[in-house]
Order: structure tokens, then C-alpha cells, then sequence
């Protein structure tokens, strides 16, 4: 694997079986992060048992190995409603087994505007944020023009009509009059932490050893 | 037609001669307001040649006749930028001709949020607000949850890629957080201020003969 | 909140403790309308045994706690057929919780006009209309060229084929010949429901104290 | 060619020489009605110099050598609006050289109902209906409703935004509730009146000889 | 109803005391047919229990009361292979009660010409044909190039991937090269039986009392 | 480039002076085939003038150095009628440029089939088939049926409404019932002749030195 | 059936004992393979107990009688993931029961591009490629950079959000800038195999008799 | 403005003096880089004269203004082919203008796989890759696998067919294998120069004031 970047395997479709003979592997061949998304409590309980010293966050379906010391990156995780929380517990339990230092805004969408200015400080002092919202994903245009440094827009695929399943929100987060946002995949926290971690390196490396 | 409401002729593929027929009847079947929108310069002068006394605009590319007196219905209308402003035009202009007061605030677009809130107070004193919005369309949701009369949301066909002409403003519109929203077609601002004009019909019936 | 707007929780996604937790603040905060929308008999008896005084409607799905008092705004929901009933009975007890007189008109589709007919100048009476209609949603446009007061159109997702689950329904309302009509989301009797609310408090403000 | 079938020649890609080529080959071929569809006034000439006894009907945009003479069989085609009339101007040529008596009703859309109504015992006298409309293409239903006899419905691409070039009138006129509607191909007045002129060529086979 | 249309009522969505009433009402209404679609096996045990006289067809899922007798108008029902054969049985079901005659042509798809080919002079023999296929529905395009009489399509969802559900079908048979074909909605054998019906209604009163 | 394949350069969006200097290098870089698709009469004779030797087929837009002697790989190209002519020109310039010896069969489409039928065997007897057709696309699926060697399926754009553009003949000739055709790009006869090419490779690969 | 193709049936939707029929009556009709193709074991069980002698793939969900012997024509199946094995056993059993002779290279997707460098060089030495991926499918076009055989690419529905259920990756393998690649139907393993069938036979019946 | 942050004005539906006066505006509220995008060389030169001391580049069609000195942020941009210059072209200019310093890689699209490879290395070591590419925008996830920092994908509206104007190529990057890549708007050179700008505030941001 390239250099630093954690290992990950994607279990829907997987045998158990599978699972932990893959999980073998990567222990063996570096000695990072080993991640499994997206797993339930019981297969999970399954693969621990065969490889001990891992972990298993039921809201995030996450299962972690090593997970890697925090190394000072701040990133903000910001989620509209209810809805939007599973997604957003993946993307935080990934990104805390990377190593970065993750803070949750909950709650904060743009129908009650107040909730999110109260906050709007706070978030700006990270080193990067992550908005996860579903149905027209209206909070990561707002939250783009409130911050200056990266954001990380997660369409949710809650909802029902028009919002088309994640889709109306994903169009709607890449047509942003926000300058400089990016996305991910639909319900995709998974995605969101690894793109963060990828800034989180790039901001190592450039703050050299020390 | 239906007691009050305005005679509406959309001029698109009708050739100039089938426009001036039309208004002649339309003049002489009520004595009400006669619009024809969607219409040029050049052929509005020729339809004003032969029907004297109505009016072009050509911002809002409407032609109008014996626009109704003000009436007291106060209408707010908002636009998130500035491809957003031909569509307010005709929405202003239409709104105007059926006796509407129309104020209109412009450039008021979420990723820029302090000159929205700075207008807020001043929006939610009118009785109804038409926002109009392109790309991601986050201004409705947002204005939606600032103020408690009703709000008509006008999707913008303006943009590129991802905003699919509209579309992608239009199911964010209709996917909207803010409870109450009600949306009309892409572009339509005649669509946005005939819905005001029924708005204010009802008040107006409500209110009695004074 | 608004002023006079009712607080609204959304239950699908959400834990009943949760339900019940957010229903204590709300009721806290305000002194107005609480709602829960979405919601089967059984975790509805599990929320209202905690907080007393609300009442369930099974066809509505809608858990209510302190409805308003009806304020005279006379609101008419018109479906086309059978299919379109639990989005009308939505529709209808959230109006009502909200304060608004509403009177049902069902099963009054275009294909079979008489019956529409037959009830317009009673419907016409109304201050405003809600169409709820599925398949291809012509109702809307027949009743949007009958009567002059506000109509707002609600699709529905029933249906096969070329239906596209409420689509083309959505799509067709929004491309109505019937000036002035506005649409909400697809199976959205709470959203009609509410930009009715919007009217009402409109109407209401216009009219003044008395 | 099937005993009784016009020959028909979609002209759009055709250069003017192959076209006269086209017909020289089937006015040889049978004895019957031939047809270029979609072909302007310029390209017309040409082709009428070299097949004179031939003519073009400019809103048609159709050629025609040895029109059919009139069977008996009475086509009603109704058009909901201006929009439409290009596409019900080719529906009653083709129909009209295919040997059927076409009665048009223009402008008989249902944000208007009087005006159909009006006319529907009229159309309901006729063999087979042609209802051509765009938008939401509403006035297929309602005819559907108010007659017994084969009704094919045409999708109009005009309009603009949700109205998607005439799929949502297409999608519409698939979903309607007016039980044993047909459809055929957007802007195809072409297809409705083959369509229509099968249907003659079946009641003829039936009556017999006489 | 008008004269001589069978009462029809579309199951799905429906409690069965709801069709129960309302056949009730319809077998009042009229003398003629009444049906009842899409319903299976034990609801229609207890309508029929309610409504004797009536009969229910398991594979096509219809309850009939009271068929039209044989009127000779002679339709031709054609699969192109085993996934299109419930629709095909409830547009042989729906065609039969309503007095047509039906012949069924089964497994004909265009992938084996041979067997189309042997029996399409049978086929041709026909008053109308109803073409069921799925996939690329490219049987009905051929069935349209070798009949001159009316053909209705109905596109299948069966199939997987680019089938979409049947609207490949949809969209291919709408976009036809034969000439008069026209389509009804996806999987409704209903809507053509019902389409075969209003054919026979227009031979009927052409051929006179006779 | 790989063994014996030709360089092809795809013109559009190139400036002639780009195009110019690519092909430099392309005809030092190999001695094999250089190709430059979709460009106009105009361009080419410039591009020519710097490099003469090659030559351009205007009906193919095809710029060609060095075609490929012949090595006696049959290709049969069908077409279903005029408008697939500029797409099987280019398939049929690009094939032989690269050493395939191909035939062309016009305007055999399903609408009329016995043309068809007629050259049935004769197509059957080359080493592969390529079908241009568009609208529904129908063709790829009776030659599928009748030929038992490889059928590469071109849709093609040309047509209106429910054709979509060449995308309901794409996702028909996918959704074929005739096994193991497989499918290109929309209006992409370069990339059914390159199919056809690493076809041809293949075989002779196989064939040996002989 | 032509000559040497094996004889198919896709099992979806068939009753087993219909199943049984028509296998007994292929049996019959040829001496070639007959496959059924989507069949799960216990339907397998019960028609391979009134056919002996055939075999079931369970991982394949493929029934084959009388495979065909292997005729040297070597076939490479590349997966990107885990998610298209499936996919890819039906593509190999299908393959094998024509008679080819299949190697199989697993999990060589684009993310790490080692896996696949290292196997290129076998891989280019096989007949045909048929690569199965899903989510991008950009292993598609990297095989077809670096092999100059046929390569037929086929979708897979795995994946979630942006996936579209195969689509995406049908549309990029369509648009691959790699020349000459083909596609199949998503998840049509069975298609793919068939689209090689055909090319062995084209590379056999070249060879001549040897 | 937000401290650090470029202010950007998209031209395209803006009159020239529209634009000069926003300019004025800009570069009187801030003293960083004012950028108009999308600004043709005519236009360009009108506002030029209006405020001297800015540039237009004319592959990028930017206007700048004070661009940001080189702050040592190396950003790698690469294309896929030739369609992606003009995209690239942006993404470099306004990169440079906000003070990254950028490095193309032109015309290293998967197809031929070596040039990239050639160059991997000399991309790995940049703080943060942008990737260009149309079609099936493969280009991005191979980029993704070599390379541990930030990659940005810019999908190009470029090529034909299943392109679909490049939505294809958005709906591929965001399902893309290379986790933690992230996506922009289809052709938004913009938005990936942005995205980027973001990244380069946050290093520098930790790095201090050094
Ligand atoms: N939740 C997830 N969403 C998307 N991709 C994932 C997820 N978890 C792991 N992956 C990616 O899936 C790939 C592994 O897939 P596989 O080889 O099928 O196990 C790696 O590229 C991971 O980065
Ligand atoms: N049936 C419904 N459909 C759409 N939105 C709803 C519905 N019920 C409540 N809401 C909205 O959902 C939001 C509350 O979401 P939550 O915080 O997740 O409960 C409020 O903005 C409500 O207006
Ligand atoms: N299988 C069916 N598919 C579509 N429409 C149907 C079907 N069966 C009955 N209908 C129509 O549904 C309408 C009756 O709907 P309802 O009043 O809900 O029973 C009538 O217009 C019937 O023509
Ligand atoms: N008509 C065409 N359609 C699609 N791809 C083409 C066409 N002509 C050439 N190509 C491909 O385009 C690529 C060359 O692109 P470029 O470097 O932009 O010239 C090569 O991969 C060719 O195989
Ligand atoms: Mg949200
Ligand atoms: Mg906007
Ligand atoms: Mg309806
Ligand atoms: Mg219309
Ligand atoms: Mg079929
Ligand atoms: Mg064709
Ligand atoms: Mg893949
Ligand atoms: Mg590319």
C-alpha cells in the first residue's frame, strides 16, 4: 500500500469467512490502520474473535484495527438532522481511526439557521469539516461560504420524492455557488473520512518531522 | 374567465399577427389585466401599435395592458445572484401588472450569508416571498425557515454540469428542509407571481369589500 | 420557532425514546401545535404514554398535541381516486392540527368529470385547494383552470410503469397549463398541509386583530 | 408493401436527390397514396418539378401524391393549444391523404373546460380521436373520460423546464387514468394518423366490400 | 359510464370490503361488465362470497362479473417469450370480458423468426393485435412491418440492467420505424384490452345494428 | 502502441495545426495504419497538404495513411435505413483502412422485412456483422437471431422524442434478447470497426503465419 | 438453432416443471450444450432429477447438459473486486460449457494498479478478454489499453449511490477512450460468455476443419 | 469576503459593464486576488481598460487581478487527452492566481497506461493532484491508487453517445475504487483551483506563521 494510507475492506457481499482471511492479510502486511466498513454486530463479533485487539462501533459499522495515534488534524463533522447521523457516525469513527481529532455538530441544518450560526465560529477553527446532509443538502452551500478552509460535502440518500434517493442532494452539493467545495458518494462518510485523511497527510508532510 | 384574474397570452411560437388577434379578444372579453409574456422588443412594438395603451418591458419581456391598481398585497422578491435576474424581472413585472407591490432583493445568495440576514426582518414584514434560485437553490431553504408567510420558490435554469438546467434546483426546492415551501416550473417567474396573485386574491376576498 | 408556527418532528429514522425526547422539548419551548409525522399506532402509544393529551390519527399517521383553535381559513382537499387517500388523510390532520377548516372532496379524477363538476362551484367557495392525484396528475390542471384562490398540488407515488413512482405526476403538475398553481413534494400531505398553514397566517395577519 | 398501406418517406437526412429517387421507386411500386414527412417549401418544389400531380402543405410540412379518396371513416383531432397546432397540422395531412375525414378542435386545453365541454358531444360523434397537447398533456384524460371510441394521444415538446421536450406530456398520457388511451412518439402527428388509418383500414374490413 | 365501457376498478391499494362495496355499486349502476384487477386469489374469494356470479381469473388476477357475449371482433395476442405471459393473460382476461375473441400467439420473439414467421398470416387474419414483450421489445416493430391492422404494445419490466424496468421497452416501441404502432403503459395488459375494446366499440357502430 | 493496432486520432475540439502535428508523429512513430476521425473536407486538405500519401473519405470523415492491405476478414455492415448511412460510412471506412474486407447492406430494417430475409444467408457467411441502426433498434436483435458469428450493435441518434438522442436504441440493443451481441458508443462506427479489427487480430493470431 | 450454437434458457419467472419441459425438449431438438441459466439449487435438484447427466454451478447458478469439449480457444475473465465474482463464475461456467478454455484473474482493479501490470502479459496472451467490473469500471479501459484481443466489458449492479445499479459503470465502459471495446448487458456474465462463443466459432470456422 | 479567500465573478449572463463595476467593487473591499471567470478576450479587454493592471489568459478565459505570490503549495494538474485542455487551462490559471504553484501533466490518460506511469512518481510528490478526464474519467481512480495525497476529479463534458455530456463521468469519480477521492462540477476547472485554494489555507494555516 502507499505509504501511511490505512488499509480498508468493504463487507457487503463478503463471507465472514472472507472477511477474515482478508483481515489476516493486511495485519500481516503493514503495520497501519486495518478498517472493515459497513459490518454488523454479528459478523463483526466473528472476525474478532479470529483477530483479537480490533474494535467494532455498532453505529458506524466499523470494525478497527491499530487504529493510528491522534496527530493534531481538527476536522469538523456537521450533520443537518437526524437522518444524516449514521453516515455521519462512519465518517467519524473512520476518520478517528486514521488518527484525526473529530468534533460532531449535530443537528445544525439550514431551516433553523440560529442553531448553526452559534457554531459557525467554533467549526471555522478546524483544519477541515465534513457536511452531511440529505433532501436538498442545503447546509454545505451555507457552511461553504461561513469557513475558508476545506469541505467535504456527504449527500444522505433519507428522504423520499424528489430527493431521489441522495441523488437531488448530490447534484445540489456540486452545483454549490460555494466556491471550492468537493464531494463524495452518496451516504459515502466512509469516503469523506478517507479524503480527509488524505488532506491530513498532506498537512503533515508539509509540517515536516517536528 | 374566472371573477379578478388577469388574461395571460404566452407569445412563443405564436407569430405576430395570432398575438395581435388574441389581445383584441382578450380586450374586449373582460376589462381586467391583458399580459403577453415571453415577447422581443420588435414584436411587442407592433402588437403596442395596434392595441395603444399597454406597455413593454424588456427586462421581463412582458407586454401589458390596464395593469391593475396596487392593492396592498406586499410581495418580496428575492434572487440568490445575478443569472437569477430576468427571472425576478418577469416575476416582478407580472406580479405588478395584477396589482401587487413589489419589492426586490437582490443578490442575496446563501454562500454570501450577512446580506441575506441583514434583510431578513425587512423580507418577513411582506405577506408573501418568491425566491429565486439557480444552481443549488439553498436560498429557499434557507429563507423558508426565516420567515412564516408564504414562500414560492422559482428554480433558475442558469449554470452548468451537475445543475442539469434546473432541474437539479428544482428537486432541492421540492426536497426542501423548510416546511411550507410550495415550488413552480424552472424559469417560470410568471408561474411565481400568478401563484401570489391567487395568494392575494384570497386575503383580498377575506378582507371584505373595505 | 417562527411566531404561530407549529413545531414538526419527522419520525421515520428515529428511535421512539428519541421521538419521545424531542416531543418533551418541543412542548417545553412553545405553547403551540406539536406534531409528529410518519407515525404507526404502536410507537405513537409509546410517545403519548409519556406525554399525555396528544392524540394519534392511524390514516394520518400523525401523533398531534395541543391543535390549534380553527381560525376560520376554510381549506378544501380534493383526491382523484382511492390511491390517493393516505396522502389526503396526511394532509387533512395536519391542517387541521394547524388551525384550518378543511373539507374533503375524494375520488373526483378527471376521467370520470361529472362528479368534478358537480362539486366545483362548493370547492371554488374555499380559501384555498389542495390536489392530491397520482398517475398522471391532470386533476390538478382542471382544478387550477376552475377556481381562482390559491391551489396547491400534491402528487402521488402510487401507480406503475411510466408513473415513475409519483415522476411523472410531480413533473406534470409542474408543467401545468393552469396558471399559478405550485407543487410540493411527491406523498407530501404534511408539506401541502403546511403551505396552506403558510396561507392561513397570511390571511390572517392581513385581516388584523379582529 | 401491406395491401392498403400508404408509403411513407421521413425526408429529415435525406438529400433532395435521393428523396426524388425515393418516390420515383414507389409511386412506380403500388398505386396508392405516397408521402414525404417533415420536408419544407424549398425541398418541396424541387421534388414536386420532378413527380408533378403531387402537393405540400407548408404547417404540415408534407408531400403527398395520390391522396386516398375519403372512406367514410371521421377523425376527430383536438389540439389543447397554440403549441400543439404544428403537430395536429400533420396529424390531419397524413390522415387526410391516407383517405379519413378529419374534423379539427383547436384549443380546447383543460385549464380552459368550457370550451371542451362545449364540443364534446360533437367529438364523441367521430370514429377515433386525436388529442395532441403539450405540458402536462392533462387533456388526453379528460377526453379519454368523455369518449367510448379509440383515442391516441400525441405528446407535444414544446414548453419549457419540467416539461423536458415532451417526456413528462409523454409519461402522462402513459400513466393516465382514462382506461384504454394509446400513445404514440412525441410530435408524431406522422404516427397518430397511421395509427388512426389502421384503425380505418380494420372497420372497413369489416363492413365488407360495399 | 358512457354507453357500453365496462365499470373497472384497479385493486391494489384497496381493502377488499372497499371493492366489495364497490363492485356492489357498480353491478348496480349499469348492466354491463364489471372488473376487477390486479387482485389475488383470497381477496377475491371473499368479493366473489359477497357478489356471486362472478368469476376470478388466478393468472391473469382478474374478477369479472357479468362478460360481454362474443361480438366477433377477433384480437390477436402475441408474447415474445415465458416472462411476458402474466401480462398477456390479464390482456386476454380483460379482452375476453369485455367480448372480444382471443387468439393467443406465445414464445414469438424476434431471436427465433422462424416461429413468427409460420404463423403471421394467422395473425394478420385479425381484426387487431396486442403485441407483450419485454427487454428491447423489438417484437412489436416487427409485428408492425407485417400487419396493417391497429397494433397496441405493451412493454414488459421483466429483465434486468439496461431494461430498466420496462422502459427501454417503452421508449423502443414508442420510437418504432413501423409506422401507426401505438404503446400503452409498462406490464398493463389491462390498458391494451381496454384500447382492443374501444376498437371493437368504433367496428361495432360502424357495422349498424345488425 | 500495441502490436499491429492502428493509431487513431479523434479530431473534434483539435485545432488543424494539432491535428497536423500528431499525425507526424504517428507516422514516425509506426508503419502501420494512421487514422484521424470525424473531420471535415476542409481541415483534412490542409492536414494533407503537410502529409501527403493518405487520403480522406468525405462521407466517412475519415483522414487515412496507409491502410492495411487486405487480409481477408469478411465484415458485413447493415444499416436499417438512411440515417444510419454517415455512421456505417465511418465504420466501413475505418474497417477497410485497417485491412478488413467489408460489405455493405442498406436499408434492410425489421419495418420491412423480407428485404432482410433475402440477404439473410449471404450476411451469414462473413466473419462478422456489424448492425447500425437507430430509433429502437430492433435490427441488432433479428440479425442476432440469424447469424451465429460475432454482431457488434451500433445505435444511432438520429430520430426524435422517446429515441432520446440514440439512447433508447443503446439501452434496447443492451437489453437484447438475442444472445451475445454486444454494443458501442452512440453513433460510434469507429468503435464497432475497431471491434471488428481486434477481431480480425484474433482470428489471424490463430491462423498463423500461413 | 444454428448451427453449433448452445441452446439457452433463462430461468427467472419459470415454473420448474416449465423448466423441465422445454430442457427435455432442447435435449431432444439438438445434440449440442443446453444450458439454463439463473437457477438456484433446489429447482436445480428437481429438474436435473428428470435430466440426468447435467451439472449445477451454484456460485455459476448455471445448469449445463453436454458441454462442449474445449477447442482451444483460450478466454481470460478479469474481476476488479469481490463484488463481481459472481458475475464472473456465470461468465467462466458459461464459458467452459460452450466449450472455451477460461483462466480467471481476480481482484485486479485499477486502485492497485500492481496486481494487474503483473498479470498483463499473460493476460494479452489469451483470445478475448472479458472484464467484469462494477462502481467506475475503469478496469475496462486499462485492459483495453494493454491488450490488442477482443474485449468485451460487462457492468456490474454492485455498489451504492453514484453506482446508479450498474448503470454508471455501463455508461463509462460505453465511453471508454480505450478503441474497440464492446459491452454487454449489466451483470450479464452469461452475455459476455456468449459474445465470446461467438467469436470462437468465427475463429473456428476460419481455421477450417483442422 | 472570508480572510485569505479570492473573490470570483462568473461572467457568463453578465453585460461587460456589469462586470467592470462588480470588479471596482472587488478591488476596492479587499487587497487579494479578484478573478472573472469564463470571460472571452473581447469582454476581457473592455474591463482591462477599465481597471489596468490585471491579465486575461485566454485558454483559461480568466481575468485576474493581484494574483497571491507562490506560497509553496505545488498542486499537480493532469489530463487525460486533448478535450481537457481548456478545463485544465482554467484550473491552472486560477490555481496560479491564488498563489499555487502548478505543474501540467498533459495527455496521460489510462489508455496508455505508460505515460502515466512514467510521471507517477514525479505526481506523488505534489501536496495535492487535480485530475482532468472525460469519457469514462477512468484516469481519476488509477490516480487515486498511485498517489497518498488529496486528488480532485474534474469530470469534462467532452466526447458523445453514453457520455452523456459528462455526467457520465461525474457519476464514475464519485463511485470511484481509490477511496477518499473527491469530486467537483463537470467542467468546473474553477471549482478543482478552489478546492485546491482551500487545501493550500489549511497547510499553510498549521504550518504557522513562518
Ligand atoms: N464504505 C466504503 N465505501 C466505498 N468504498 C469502500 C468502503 N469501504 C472500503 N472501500 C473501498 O473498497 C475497496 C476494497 O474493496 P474490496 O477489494 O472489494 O474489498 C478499497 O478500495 C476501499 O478503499
Ligand atoms: N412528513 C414530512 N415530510 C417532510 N418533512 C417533514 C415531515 N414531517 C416533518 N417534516 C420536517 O422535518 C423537519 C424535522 O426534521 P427532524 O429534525 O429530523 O425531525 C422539520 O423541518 C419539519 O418541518
Ligand atoms: N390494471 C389497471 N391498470 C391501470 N388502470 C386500471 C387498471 N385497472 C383499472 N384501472 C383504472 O383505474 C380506474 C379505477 O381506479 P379506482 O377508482 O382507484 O378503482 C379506472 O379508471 C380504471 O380504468
Ligand atoms: N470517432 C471516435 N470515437 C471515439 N473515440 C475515438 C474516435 N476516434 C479516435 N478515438 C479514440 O480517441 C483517442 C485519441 O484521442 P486523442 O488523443 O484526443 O486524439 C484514441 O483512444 C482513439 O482510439
Ligand atoms: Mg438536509
Ligand atoms: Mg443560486
Ligand atoms: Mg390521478
Ligand atoms: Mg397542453
Ligand atoms: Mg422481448
Ligand atoms: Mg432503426
Ligand atoms: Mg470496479
Ligand atoms: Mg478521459
Amino acid at each position: 500500500a502507499r505509504q501511511g494510507v490505512a488499509e480498508c475492506v468493504y463487507a457487503p457481499g463478503k463471507r465472514t469467512g472472507h472477511i477474515t482471511a482478508i483481515v489476516a492479510e493486511l495485519l500481516d502486511r503493514s503495520d497501519g490502520p486495518v478498517l472493515v466498513t459497513r459490518v454488523e454486530a454479528e459478523p463483526a463479533r466473528t472476525v474478532l474473535a479470529a483477530h483479537p485487539g480490533g474494535s467494532h462501533d455498532p453505529a458506524a459499522r466499523l470494525l478497527a484495527w491499530r487504529p493510528a495515534p491522534p496527530d493534531g488534524f481538527r476536522l469538523a463533522i456537521l450533520t443537518a438532522g437526524t437522518a444524516d447521523e449514521p453516515v455521519a457516525a462512519e465518517a467519524a469513527a473512520v476518520a478517528r481511526a486514521v488518527g484525526l481529532e473529530v468534533t460532531l455538530f449535530r443537528d445544525v441544518g439550514v431551516a433553523g439557521l440560529h442553531r448553526l450560526l452559534d457554531c459557525a465560529e467554533e467549526v471555522a477553527a478546524h483544519d477541515a469539516v465534513v457536511v452531511v446532509a440529505g433532501m436538498e443538502g442545503a447546509l454545505a452551500s451555507v457552511v461553504g461560504g461561513l469557513v475558508a478552509c476545506p469541505v467535504v460535502a456527504v449527500p444522505v440518500s433519507t428522504g423520499y420524492g424528489a430527493g431521489l434517493d441522495g441523488v437531488t442532494a448530490l447534484l445540489a452539493m456540486l452545483s454549490s455557488c460555494a466556491a471550492g467545495l468537493t464531494v463524495v458518494n452518496i451516504d459515502s462518510g466512509f469516503g469523506a473520512a478517507m479524503a480527509a485523511h488524505r488532506l491530513a497527510m498532506a498537512v503533515r508532510s508539509r509540517r515536516g518531522p517536528g
